[in-house]
């Protein structure tokens, strides 16, 4: 258990920075209207949040160099990036919650009460709000004190996850809408919008950081490690405990997302299960009784096993790759744990 | 003539720059959804635009260091960057077309022109790009060969850039919606939204770039020059001959902005015209007569005069810091021609 004891450390270290960071860039705002707004965004950043994506760029680094407090402020990079791009999707997908809490558009339309464009309006605000927090993210990396080489490698790497993020976020948009959309697609999705955004990003951001190039095996690792990650997420999607997750476990079958989960069920049940998960998928008026029934054929399907066990694949194969990475071996022991924590995560 | 010419060569120049950086980008982009959305982005970018940053960057380099094609490459950062934001613009303004083609998120929608719900999914697109043509922006100056020290400084300023940007941009939302809006709001958005990022920001971003502090003179000539510009764009935006500025000149109006010409004509003017301007003011419904009588009102009350007689003391004032600022004479005689140009360009 001292592996999660150490995660909940290094989170409660990176909050403490962000709230740093937000308390001397509030300082530095003159007027009544910017504070409302970057103090949405501080909020928003605070409040909750696993941390998981500047957590696994300090290990990153610290396979290949003692840390001496830079690769913390620079890590904060990822988490202000996290940032901007919920703000963004929570507007795309039209969210009004987010752990528990309006999400920033809603939030920023409140300004606006007895406005009847309350809703767009604080739509725009959020839109800027979230590139707002894209440029504190760079800011905080330039700002981190490594060497310039190391900052502007990592600065560039930044920007090409971010935009890796980009086109997998497109595909995302596109797979509910796409008939044809299948397993090889989705796969894709998953490498650009999770395994490269939140393990292997991250991962590199850190290497490039400590002066190393990105490592081949390791990069293995984040690639696998990140694919599972998501198969957990999904899972949690569809068959988490709201209450734990903060995430309704109607809103992916709601958005209409085309699961692994879902994809195998519909492969591997008879027609009329086809025909109701079709009838379920992207449809807001979704009961409870749909749901429990969708889970039943996942379940029955064989689809949640199949899920299961490609997962466990992934992992043990991260790992295999993560012990040929040369260095730190405390940094890589945790990692080794990290990939199977992120597949066993209640939320 | 001379400069006018030069100005065009240089535009030339950044566009064939801007052509290049993009089929370099699409060659290694292997999906065609991908390969859509980044034809999107370059077909916005070079459709049309003064180039005016990028140019206004070189220039500011070139007083300090002479030029080797390195300050083209890392200028094309303030162009994308400006896609970025007129992307995000065009979504928050509802506006459909720009420089008389469809703006990006309706472009995007197209993609679902048998969906109901085309024009929500055309929006996200369009945020993602966005989002995306920001990351090109800090690509394009990573890799632009500049020093990383001075790298380093650059992208910190140009996110720094947009960061102001950015609140300006939240002022401007709220403005329209402000009852108590008044001329030192005004000229504070004016500062942020247009001095800082279309010539401060891109003089300072060149300096850094040339391994200099920005000059504190050359800074005044940016915040003055820069209101003067915004000054001509709100009257051209008024009196503009629509086909030469490619923008309706109706959009201000409706769009509810409470530009100087405005401010300044309820101020100078009588009870009835007041009224009528609020009246005006934010409403989609606004004729052709109105707009002339608007017109009429603006140029009667004497506002129309004030903002000349501002714009010519912005520009002299301007030109006399220019004057202070140690180091190439060419390009500083460019840079105090730019600011007549700015004042007195048709679009």
């Amino acid at each position: 258990m001292s592996y999660e004891r150490d995660l909940a450390e290094m989170k409660g270290q990176i909050d403490r920075s962000l709230s740093e960071f937000f308390q001397e860039k509030l300082s530095s705002v003159h007027d009544a209207l910017t504070a409302r707004v970057v103090g949405m965004i501080r909020d928003f950043t605070l409040n909750g949040g696993k941390r998981l994506r500047p957590i696994i760029s300090i290990l990153g680094h610290n396979i290949f160099e003692h840390e001496d407090g830079r690769m913390l402020k620079a890590s904060l990079a990822l988490e202000l990036a996290q940032s901007y791009l919920l703000i963004h999707d929570d507007i795309m997908d039209e969210s009004d919650m987010r752990r528990g809490r309006p999400t920033v558009h809603v939030e920023a339309g409140n300004i606006y009460a007895s406005n009847p464009r309350r809703q767009k309006l604080g739509e725009n605000i959020g839109i800027v709000a979230g590139d707002l927090a894209e440029c504190y993210a760079h800011e905080v990396l330039m700002g981190s004190g490594f060497p310039p080489e190391r900052l502007v490698r990592a600065g560039a790497e930044l920007s090409s996850i971010i935009e890796t993020t980009g086109y997998g976020q497109v595909l995302d948009i596109h797979s509910s809408h796409m008939e044809e959309f299948c397993q090889s697609d989705l796969m894709r999705l998953h490498l650009w919008k999770t395994s490269r955004y939140t393990v292997q990003g991250p991962l590199s951001f850190g290497s490039l950081l400590a002066g190393r190039d990105m490592d081949r095996n390791l990069s293995y690792y984040g690639y696998l490690a990140g694919v599972a990650f998501q198969l957990h997420d999904d899972i949690l999607g569809l068959f988490g405990n709201q209450e734990v997750t903060g995430k309704p476990v109607r809103s992916d079958v709601v958005e209409g997302k085309k699961t692994l989960l879902i994809l195998k069920a519909m492969e591997m049940s008879g027609e009329s299960e086809r025909k109701f998960i079709q009838s379920v998928l992207g449809n807001p008026g979704v009961t409870d009784d749909d749901l429990m029934r969708l889970r039943d054929i996942v379940v029955d399907s064989g689809s949640y096993q199949y899920s299961l066990d490609m997962m466990e694949r992934l992992v043990s194969r991260a790992k295999e790759y993560l012990s040929r990475v040369p260095g730190d071996e405390s940094a890589k022991d945790f990692l080794s744990w990290l990939a199977d924590f992120m597949v066993r995560r209640s939320r």
